[in-house]
């Protein structure tokens, strides 16, 4: 168990040199935040930080399937997410691949488990590179803000009931 | 500089959980053993275990570039590999992503460098794997004895002059 358990806040810790760690309570019960993960209806309305629009082109939530998703900016740039997941156990654990176009060939794995605390969800989130250059190149790029907003329209959509 | 130096032997280390490291001296100059892998109509003849026939489908070895060789067995099965190219800097090192169509979303980077000693090559090839039972499960498919193969074939086709 963590300390951390307050909703609406990210707890990022860094457990090795090419490892990212997050821990964040949602104030909702696991298959719903589960749900938001996978439901290539609900991602749109969370993934990506405030003013990007995601549409879903890729998601087959199971061993070896693909996923894929562009993002599209305000200014009308387009970037694409994608990769596959390893393994998809509902409502308890997602692993998956994420690359972006940008960097064809670099490759991390997020795995996100997601455990009930009384009617909320405390999802642990590992981020694995494959080097310390690459963890260091994801921090730097601004993921952590990026991630924040993220997390805070998944709020909002959770509070949607 | 190592003690292995001898042509025809390969040497395979673990430096650490998640690493391979595999050296071996060529009986050529880096410039034709850097050819060997990364000329399309070079690769078929000696990429893969004996008995294997493989085919080029992508080769694009710059950065960014993708590969992705079909490798056909004596029984007809086939399987892909694939990957992309992270940097390529002739005749000195190669680094790409290695992936097979079995195990989606387990990707590993193999970086190979070659060094110049006399008039020969010595190729030191390292793959990272994101976690430790990646490592161990490509040890245990049996990777040793199809890489010997594959180095046999390439100091074959090398002495052809």
């Amino acid at each position: 168990m963590s300390e951390q358990s307050t909703v609406g806040v990210s707890n990022l810790t860094l457990p090795n040199e090419r490892e990212i760690r997050v821990e964040r309570v949602f104030d909702a019960p696991p298959e719903r935040v589960f749900a938001a993960y996978t439901d290539p209806e609900l991602i749109p309305q969370w993934w990506g930080p405030r003013g990007t629009t995601t549409t879903v082109e890729e998601l087959e939530p199971k061993t070896g399937g693909r996923w894929q998703f562009r993002s599209r900016g305000e200014d009308g740039s387009e970037i694409v997410f994608r990769g596959y997941f390893r393994e998809v156990t509902a409502p308890e654990r997602i692993s998956q691949t994420f690359e972006w176009d940008g960097m064809p060939g670099y490759v991390s794995v997020d795995t996100a488990s997601f455990e009930r605390v009384g009617e909320q969800t405390r999802v642990v989130t590992t981020s694995i590179f494959h080097t310390a250059e690459e963890r260091d190149g994801m921090i730097e790029s601004g993921m952590e803000k990026g991630m924040n907003e993220t997390y805070e329209r998944l709020d909002e959509l959770l509070a949607q009931g």
